[in-house]
Formats: structure tokens, C-alpha cells, sequence
């Protein structure tokens, strides 16, 4: 196997956050459904965004807050995910570059306008998001490149890529070359409701091995195996995946592998703002342990860590250096 | 005097801010001085936005900030100010009204972009600006409505209105309806280096009777009278001025006034993250208490919790409904 270039690299929707602080009143008034990401087009993005409050912007996407995330770890990380040429386009791409990852795709010069997820954060700091897909609709296979992801420790892809309609193509195209160059597939479910609306391709992408290591949280696991029972639907991930990995919130984190379970308990929190980015962090800090060999309970550790500082203000991405962080925390880094 | 429309209509450079966490080397980098706010060109600011790290982007502009606080209190607020039709633009005009203020004044359609100020904060909680006009340049006589004007009680202006070329007649023009309506006229001084390079204009302005109040904080007031004496500069300010107002930090506010002068302590503060709009914000809480006569020590106590509010987040706008933070304190709202 060839000199890895990069410890993760990413592939999801490209989405700018627009985040709002609300109150229950505006969710039901708006029939959105609290905690999950519903798909919205432009007609009802307009229409949220003129009720919504004054809004704090800042780039986000799922995979792509994992990929910043491990590059603020000090890892080697990169991003592929489609933006257009636009104001906005033009900050996502900033963004992601400033925080040290690298981001090579080519953003669209035509079509509709970079991503964008309406996020309304309730005084739980509970987030409920309505994305507006945008340009990300338009990653298209040619935009995986293959030298680019088989250089690559592991590949990392959201599950909200099966929302656009060539994404997916672009998802199995990029995982059949990381198990060429022999590298590792990571997946995570994304949303209760994606789940809901792929769950028969995302337990065939682990029962036919086009990924190794599955990241969910107990919603997307129920779900999954359509049960209320959390026992059994862990050993059901257990027998379908390498390894599977299922966040609880306050509770934690359970590793579930061939060679057994190891729960991890959650980072302290002073006080929860928005959980946006949460579970995109938590990844970020369990994949970073990976890359750096330093087993499964220091991985949890990570990830908590980092989804422990996410939540603690607004907006998906780390405001501090997660490698400073964890070097506190007496974390491996 | 007719019945007032508004309780305050600011006019202020329309300004987005791209705020990003930072260390003192950047700012010794790039020969930024801290604490202050420069004027930059295009070149420079693709310049330091190309160097700075990932960003939180939110409104903002001086006088803007002031009147979304005073419309968080729940008073009625106006601002005036000028953006580009372009999707920044679009944002900045969304926040405002979704603040719940008046904002009218027709975006520009072609010329320089939404003006943008790139904000780096430095781990103590400074802020150190470097603005972008952009569009703001273009806030000209005309864009100021006389009927607007005389149906405020107080028309609040920023002292950094003195950089783009046509808007300090802008400025004076909208003195003078005002004052033809009966009603007040405060100014802030906005920045040191501002109050530097048109600190004889200034104290005409005050002399004149152009404007009735003046909001200045330490630094502004030293640059003013060119003294680093402070009670020299607070007698030199009450002779000039009908009402002065002087934030001093975390040492509170002084109010200054022909009938003499009120101490007002600080709002306690956990931890400071984002000094940026503490000025503003003060402002806010003080207006909206002079425009509910609530007196001097409650006005200063309401500009303290503002500022309070606004320094321990990340943005220059309120994360949460002042009127309930004052309702909570036990402030007259």
C-alpha cells in the first residue's frame, strides 16, 4: 500500500449554515419536525429564511465539519463536496482551506446557488434543519478523483449523499477505489429520516462490505433496524459492519466490534447552546484516533471531546484548536 | 412635535462582518494595531481574508448593531445605511428587519460589494477590525428621507460616517431635520484613529450643537482632547456637550451631564469571548433607556447588560431577547 497523503478524506454536501436561536412555537408554526434534516427547495427556503430571526452564517455540510474537525486535530485531512462560484461558494471554500484541509473540487459556474441548511436552534440547543441542496446536487462521479481518494487512510462519506441524485453514484465509485488501494470506508447515517429513506442501500453497503465502519446515533440505529429495542438493534450492527460506532448523547458512545463492546463515556458540557455538529465532531475526533492507532477507547475520548466543544456554541465547526484541546485533556494527539 | 414613528433611526456604515479567533502574531504579521478599527482597500482585505483562519460571518456595522439591541429591548428602531444588491447584501437587509427594525434605504446595484470588515479576536476577548467600505461608500444625501428623520425621537449616528466621502453630508443633513422636528441627535465617536483623523470636525459638531449626546469610550475621549488625563478629558466633555457618555470597561460607564455626573458600574461578565460590538451594544441599552425615561443610572445599567451580553459570544448582535435579559435583572423595560 502507497504513502497515504491524506489521514481522511471526506465526500458530502457542501451546505452554508444559516443559524437562528427559536422557540418551539416557530417549529410548529412551520411544520418542521424537531432534531431531524428535512430536504427543502427553494420556494420554501425562501419562505423560512423571511420568518426566521436574524441569523449567524458560517459554512458547514456534515462530512465536511468531520473534515475540519480532524484537520484542527493536526491530522492530514481533505474535502470533496460541490459548491457554485458565488458569494457564498466563495466562504465555504475559504473556510475549509483555512482550517488546513484541502478542497479541490470545482465549483459550479452554473445552475442553482451553493447549498444552504436553515437551522433553527431551540433553547434546548436541540438543532432542526432544512436543507436546500443547491449546487450540491451536481457532485457528479467525474468529480471523485481517483488518485485523490486512494491516497487516502480512510474515506469518509455522509449518508445524506443519497439525497442528490448522482452523489451516490459518486459514493460507491469512491469507496470500490479506497478498497483498491486497500484503505478503509467510513459511513455515517446522517438523520433518522435518511435513514428511513435509503435503509435497505445502507444496510446492503455494509452486508456487501462497501463499508467498514458505520457511525450512528441511537435515532439512526433504531431506525435502521426499524426496533425501539437498543440491544438488539446494536447486535444487528454488530453482525453487518467491521465496525460500528453509536452515539448516545450525554450517555456516550458504545464501539462495537467483532472482538466486542467498549462504551466511552460523554465529555463534560457547562452548558449546551446548539448541537449542531455533534455527531459530525464526534467522527471527526474518533476517526483522528484511528489514524493515530490509539485504540478505541482513546478514540471515543476524542470524539466526545470534540463534540463536547461544538455544542458549547453556534455553529457546526471547532472555535478552538481541537489538537490544544486533547493535549489538555491528556489525550493522544 | 408630531408623534414619534420610531424611538430611534440610526444611520451608520452597513457593514458584514467575517469574524475569525486568532494570536497576537497574526495581528504583528500583518501590521494590524489592536483594538482598532483600519480602513482597508480591496486588495488588502482579499489579502487578509486569503491569511485568516476559518470564519463566522454575521451582520454587522456600528450603528446597525445599536439598532438591533434597541429593538431587541422592544423599542421601535429605523436604520439607515447602504448595501449592494448582492447576496451579502441580501443577508444584511434579512437580519435587520428580522431583528424587527425598519430598513429601507434602496441597495446599490452596481459599484463595490456589501462593505465587509474582517474581524480578528484575539484570545482575551479583543477585537481588531479592518473594514472594507465597499458599498457604504455610497450613502449619499439623498438616501436620507426627512419625513424618516423627523419621526424619530432620536436619530444616532456613528463617527466612522466621517470616512466614506459623501456621507458625512449625509450626516449633517439629517442633523438638521432633526433638530428642526424637536428632536435629539447623539453621535459616537466610534474609534480613536477615527476621532484622530477628524477630531476638529468632532468637537465642532459638539460646539455647534449638531449633536446633543455623545457616546465615547476611554480611548476616544483621550484622542478627543489630547490628553491622556481622564478627568481633564470628562470636564473638557461636559463643557462641549449636553450629555456625555463614557464606557470604560469593565470599571462601568460615566455619565456626564450639565447637572453633573453618575458613575454606572459594569454588568458582570463569565468570560469574556468577543469584545466586538460591546460599544454598540451599550448604546442600545442606554438610548432605549433615555427613550424610556428611565434616567441616567438606568440607562447606564441597561447599556452595561447589553454590553455583557454581546461580549460573551462570538458577533456583535444579540444572541438573546434584551427585554427579557432586562426584565430578569429587574431593569425598567
Amino acid at each position: 500500500m502507497a504513502d497515504a497523503k491524506y489521514d481522511v478524506l471526506g465526500i458530502g454536501n457542501a451546505i452554508f449554515d444559516v443559524l437562528v436561536k427559536t422557540d418551539e412555537k416557530f417549529l410548529a408554526d412551520h411544520g418542521m419536525t424537531k432534531g431531524s434534516m428535512a430536504l427543502i427547495d427553494e420556494a420554501r427556503a425562501a419562505a423560512i429564511y423571511r420568518d426566521m430571526g436574524p441569523a449567524t452564517t458560517m459554512s458547514g455540510g456534515s462530512a465536511a465539519n468531520t473534515i475540519v474537525g480532524i484537520a484542527s486535530f493536526g491530522a492530514r485531512a481533505a474535502f470533496v463536496g460541490k459548491v457554485k462560484q458565488d458569494e457564498v461558494g466563495k466562504l465555504y471554500i475559504h473556510d475549509i482551506r483555512a482550517a488546513g484541509a484541502a478542497f479541490d473540487t470545482k465549483p459550479a459556474s452554473d445552475g442553482p446557488a451553493t447549498g444552504c441548511s436553515y437551522i433553527l436552534v431551540t433553547g434546548d440547543g436541540e438543532r432542526t434543519m432544512n436543507t436546500y441542496l443547491g449546487a450540491a446536487q451536481n457532485l457528479l462521479p467525474g468529480d471523485i478523483e481517483p488518485g485523490e481518494i486512494a491516497a487516502a487512510k480512510i474515506v469518509y462519506l455522509e449518508g445524506y449523499l443519497w439525497d442528490p441524485k448522482d452523489a451516490k453514484d459518486a459514493f460507491v465509485k469512491a469507496s470500490t477505489i479506497a478498497h483498491g488501494a486497500g484503505r478503509q470506508v467510513a459511513l455515517t447515517l446522517s438523520d433518522a429520516f435518511c435513514v428511513d429513506r435509503y435503509r435497505a442501500e445502507f444496510i446492503e453497503l455494509m452486508r456487501k462490505g462497501t463499508v467498514d465502519l458505520v457511525f450512528a446515533n441511537e435515532g439512526e440505529l433504531h431506525s435502521l433496524y426499524e426496533t425501539s429495542d437498543f440491544d438488539s438493534a446494536l447486535q444487528a450492527l454488530r453482525r453487518d459492519v467491521k465496525l460500528g460506532v453509536v452515539t448516545r448523547s450525554e450517555k456516550g458512545c458504545i464501539v462495537a466490534s467483532k472482538d466486542g463492546i467498549v462504551a466511552v463515556p460523554a465529555a463534560p458540557v457547562k452548558e449546551l447552546v446548539d448541537s449542531t455538529g455533534a455527531g459530525d465532531l464526534f467522527a471527526a475526533g474518533f476517526l483522528f484516533g484511528l489514524v493515530r492507532n490509539a485504540g478505541y477507547e482513546n478514540a471515543g475520548r476524542l470524539g466526545a471531546l470534540a463534540a463536547a466543544e461544538v455544542i458549547q456554541h453556534i455553529g457546526a465547526r471547532p472555535q478552538v484548536s481541537l489538537k490544544q484541546l486533547a493535549n489538555k485533556a491528556g489525550l493522544p494527539v
